[in-house]
C-alpha cells in the first residue's frame, strides 16, 4: 500500500507525521501509512493541473472519453481487492461495494458516452445578418468550455461512488478539468488504489500526468490550501453542513472567489397521506423500516423525518414500523467519529420535550464497536413546529415521526421545513388532488419528489436531480448525480465574427461532430 | 409624474424625504418627487411577490407570453414622452434612446417568442425500467422551474435596456419569477413612466398584482432590505465592483443565502496584431475613436485598454487616433458623481509613472456641465505590468494603449489582465496562426471574443454571452443579455415516478407542449 501522496500522476517522496486507516468494525489500524501533502504538493498539483488544462480541455472527444472507460477498466481490474480494502475502511458490506464499484465504473461510462456523443455543449449559433438596418448582425457562436482545475472532496459514505474517481471526478474530467483529490482520511487506502488507477488510465491513454492529483491529510490543512490556492477554479463537496459552509466561505473569501458544489445533508421528508395508510400500512412500514436502515441510515437521502396526519392506519403503521425496526441487526457505521455522533444526536432528539421513542433495535454483539442501533421517535407536530432542534440531520439509520392533528397541521409543518434534496408522498392516487397545495408547498423546496417510493436509491441518469434548495445544497441550480453534473464545471463562451479556421469544431458551418445544435433559433444536427 | 413607490401594481401613499431627478446637461431639477420605500413597502411588495408567484410560475405560457407581449406595447405606445424624458434624466441623446427602446421592447419580444415556444426548460425523461436486475429504475422526469422573487437593480447607463423593463426584469418575468425593482436615483421618471406600463400589461393580462413592484430611493438602505429580505429568491446588478460586491456580501451573509448576478464592468481589451495595424492603421483608428466615445464611454464593454507591439503601423494607428479623440465633442455623463469620478480617475491615471496622454479632446462649450472630455492615454508595457491600478476600469470616455516591445511582452501582458466581459483581436488573417497562445490565454480570461469588430454594442440574441470571469462578473456560468438570461432564475427540479395527472404538461408522455426534449437519451420533439 503506497501512501504517498500523488502529485500530477507520480508518487511524490512523502514525510511528516502519518495516519493510518482506522477499520470501523474492530477499531483496529489497517495497513499503509499515509502523509499529509505539503504546500509544496499542493502548489505543485495545482501548478500541473493548470499546465495540463491547455491541452486537456481541447482533447479530442474520443480521446477524453477513451480516457473516463479506461479508468472504468483499470478499477473494474482492482476486482475484490478494492471492494475488500472499502469495506475493510468503511464498515460496509462486500456486497454494497460491490454495487458501488458498478456505479463508479457505471458513471464514468455515462460521462464516456456523453463526452462522445458531444451535444453536451450547448453549441448555439446565431449567423451574421449583414443586410440589417441600422445596424449588421455580426455572427455569433456560443459553446460550453470548461473553468480549469477542480479540487474534489472524497466523501466517506461512498468511498468509491462518491470519492477518488466517484461522479464529481468523472463529471469533471469530462467537462476537460483536471481534477486535485483531497482523499477522505476514512478511506485512504481505497482512496490510494483508485488514484493509482486513474493515473494508470492517463499514461495509458497518453495525457498530460497534470490532469490528476490525489493528496491526502487527516486533518483540515491541505483542504483549505487547495480551496485557497490562486490556481483552483472550483471545489466539490459532500459531507456534513459545518464542513461545506467552511469550505465556502474559504471559497468566497478569495481574491478571486470561485464556486464550491457543496451537498450538506437533508432530512428528506416523506408525507404519508391517510387514504395510503388506511390501505398499506404494513407495506409502507416494511418498505420505511428498510429504508431508514439502508447503509446503516448513512445516505444523503435517508428519510429522517416521516409526516402523517393522527389516524388508525397510522396507528399500525407506528405498530408495524417498530415490530421490523426493532428486529433489524445494528450495523457498522463508517468512522467511530460518526457512530460517537449519531448516539449523542440521536439521544439528544430523543430527550427532547414532547418526543418519545418509537422503536429502537436492540443492540450489537457484545465486543463489536462502532455498531448503531435503529431508532425511530416520535413527536406531536405542534411540538416540531416549537422546536429547530427536531428538524436537524441526525446522520445515521434514524427517522422521526411527525404527527399532525389535521390537514392545516400538515400544511404548517411543510411550510415549516428547510430545503431538502428529496421529498416523498406516500399516497393513493384518489387523494392526491386533495393535496395540491402542500405538493406545490413540497416542490418549492425540493430537489426530486417522489410519489410512493423511498429516496434512498440514487438513479444515476440524466433527468436525475440530486441538489436542493439551501441548506440541502449551496447551489440548487446543479445536481452531483447523473449526467448534468458536467455543468458545474463550464461556463459559455461566444466568439463573435470569428475566423472559421480557429472556430472550435463544435461551432463550425459543417458541424462536423454532427452534434445537436441550435442554429438561428432552430435546434438541429444539420 | 406619479412619483409614489408601486406595491403589488398600485401606488402606495409615500412621504418622508422625496427627491428629485436631474439633468445631468443643465444640473437642474426635473420635474417630479420620488419618495424612498418604507419598510413596509419592501416587507408587502416581497410579500405579495410570493403569493403571485404560486399562480404565475405555472402560469401558461401563451398568457406568459402575453404578458411580455403587452409590456412591450405599452413602452411603444409611451413613445417620445419617454424618449424625452429618458434623455433629459441621462444625458444621452434622443436617438440612443429610441434605439434603445427598440432594444427593450425587441428583448422582450424574443423572451415571449422564447417562452411560447417552450423547449427552453431543458425537459429530461428517463422512463421506468421495470424489468432492470437488479433494481427496477424508476420514471424520472426533469424540468427547469422558477427559484421565486426576483428583485431587480436598475442600471444607470441603459435607462429603458437595463433597467425597470430591462432584460433582467425580462428574463425574470419569462422565467416565471415576479419581480421587484429598485429604481435607480438617476432616472426616477424614466423608472416611474416604465414601470406603470409595466403594471398597466399585468392589469390587462389578468395576472396577479404581486407579479411586479418598483421601489425608491436616492440612497442604499432600500436596496439592502431587498437584498437581505427572506422572501428574495435572486438578485441582479449592473454596476460598479463596489456596488455589486456588497450586495453579493449581503446576499452571502443572509441565513439562508441567495444568488447575485453581478455586472461588475470591464476594461475590455483589444489587441492590435502587426499586419492590421500595418495594412489598416487609420481604420482601425477610426473604428476606435468611434467606439471609444460611444455613449460618452459609459458601456460596459467600452475598450479600456488598447494593447498591441511597437511598430511603424502603431505610429501611423497613434497619429490617426489622436486627430480622431480631438475632434470628438465631449458628450454630457449621466450624472454628476460618474462624471466627478470619470475626471478624477481619468486624470490620476494620466499623471501615473509612465503614463502620457496620447490624445484629449477639447473642452465643452461653456456653461456646459457634467461634458466628458475623451482622453486616450499610453504607456509602455513594463510599466504597466508593475503598476495594478493601471489595469483599473475608468468609466467614460477613456483607453489606455499598452505597448509592448514584442509578443513575449505581449503574453506577459494578457497573462496579467483578470476577467474581462469581452477581449478583442484586431488581425489579418495570415498572422492569426502564430497567436494560438495569446488566443488561447485571452479565451481563459473572457466572456466574448471579438474578432476585427468593436466590442460596444452587445447583440441581443441566443448565442451572446455578457459575462465574464471575475471580477466583470462574479459569476460566468450566466449572462445579463440574450436568451440564455433566463437560466439565472431557474433550478432543476426531477418527479420520480410521479402521477401522470399531476406532472407539469412539459413532461407528460404526450408531449401536448410539442417542445424539444430528451427522452431516454435521444432529443426528440415526439
Amino acid at each position: 500500500m503506497n501512501g504517498n501522496n500523488i502529485v500530477a500522476c507520480e508518487y511524490v517522496a512523502s514525510s511528516g507525521q502519518s495516519f493510518s486507516a482506522i477499520n470501523p468494525a474492530t477499531g483496529k489500524n489497517l495497513d499503509g501509512d499515509f502523509y499529509p501533502a505539503t504546500d509544496a504538493d499542493v502548489n505543485n498539483a495545482l501548478q500541473q493541473a493548470t499546465e495540463a488544462f491547455e491541452a486537456y480541455r481541447s482533447l479530442d472527444k474520443d480521446k477524453k472519453a477513451a480516457f473516463l472507460r479506461q479508468i472504468a477498466e483499470e478499477i473494474t481490474s482492482l476486482g475484490s481487492a478494492l471492494v475488500d480494502r472499502a469495506s475493510a475502511e468503511s464498515g460496509l458490506p462486500a456486497a454494497r461495494l460491490l454495487g458501488e464499484m458498478g456505479r463508479t465504473t457505471g458513471q464514468l461510462r455515462m460521462f464516456a458516452d456523453l463526452v462522445q456523443e458531444g451535444s453536451w455543449v450547448n453549441a448555439i449559433i446565431d449567423t451574421a445578418l449583414l443586410e440589417r438596418t441600422p445596424l449588421p448582425r455580426p455572427d455569433i457562436r456560443r459553446m460550453l468550455v470548461a473553468l480549469g482545475p477542480v479540487v474534489v472532496f472524497g466523501a466517506s459514505n461512498f468511498p468509491l461512488a462518491f470519492s477518488v474517481a466517484g461522479g464529481d471526478t468523472a463529471a469533471a474530467l469530462a467537462a476537460g478539468c483536471p481534477v486535485v483529490v483531497k482523499a477522505h482520511p476514512a478511506h485512504p487506502g481505497t482512496s490510494a488504489m483508485v488514484g493509482d488507477a486513474i493515473c494508470r488510465a492517463a499514461k495509458h491513454c497518453g495525457l498530460p500526468q497534470g490532469v490528476f492529483s490525489l493528496l491526502y491529510d487527516s486533518g483540515y490543512e491541505v483542504g483549505a490550501a487547495l480551496v485557497k490556492h490562486s490556481q483552483t477554479k472550483a471545489v466539490t463537496f459532500t459531507g456534513s453542513f459545518k464542513g461545506g459552509s467552511a469550505l465556502i466561505k474559504m471559497a468566497q473569501e478569495r481574491p478571486v472567489p470561485i464556486p464550491v458544489f457543496a451537498e450538506m445533508g437533508s432530512i428528506n421528508p416523506v408525507v404519508l397521506l391517510p387514504q395510503a395508510l388506511n390501505k398499506r400500512a404494513d407495506e409502507l412500514a416494511a418498505k420505511y423500516a428498510a429504508s431508514i436502515t439502508l447503509g446503516a441510515g448513512q445516505f444523503c437521502t435517508n428519510p429522517g423525518l416521516l409526516l402523517a396526519i393522527r389516524s388508525d392506519g397510522l396507528n399500525q403503521f407506528k405498530t408495524s414500523l417498530a415490530t421490523a425496526i426493532k428486529n433489524i441487526q445494528p450495523a457498522t457505521m463508517l468512522t467511530p467519529g460518526i457512530f460517537n455522533n449519531y448516539q449523542t444526536l440521536s439521544s439528544a432528539v430523543a430527550a427532547e420535550k414532547g418526543v418519545s421513542v418509537l422503536a429502537q433495535a436492540e443492540a450489537g454483539e457484545s465486543g463489536a464497536v462502532n455498531q448503531a442501533p435503529a431508532l425511530v421517535a416520535e413527536v406531536a407536530a405542534q411540538e416540531f413546529l416549537s422546536n429547530p432542534k427536531l428538524m436537524e440531520e441526525v446522520f445515521g439509520p434514524f427517522s422521526l415521526l411527525v404527527v399532525a392533528d389535521d390537514e392545516a397541521q400538515l400544511n404548517a409543518v411543510a411550510d415549516a421545513l428547510q430545503g431538502q434534496l428529496t421529498t416523498t408522498i406516500m399516497a393513493e392516487d384518489d387523494e392526491l388532488p386533495e393535496y395540491t397545495g402542500l405538493l406545490n408547498k413540497l416542490a418549492n423546496i425540493t430537489g426530486r419528489l417522489i410519489l410512493n417510493g423511498v429516496p434512498t436509491g440514487v438513479e444515476v441518469c440524466a433527468a436525475m436531480q440530486h441538489g436542493g434548495p439551501y441548506p440541502a445544497t449551496n447551489d440548487s441550480r446543479y445536481t452531483s448525480v447523473g449526467s448534468t453534473a458536467i455543468y458545474r464545471f463550464v461556463r459559455p463562451l461566444a466568439w463573435q465574427d470569428w475566423h472559421p479556421s480557429l472556430l472550435p469544431d463544435e461551432l463550425k458551418d459543417s458541424n462536423p461532430l454532427r452534434i445537436w445544435r441550435q442554429v438561428n433559433n432552430h435546434i438541429t444536427k444539420d
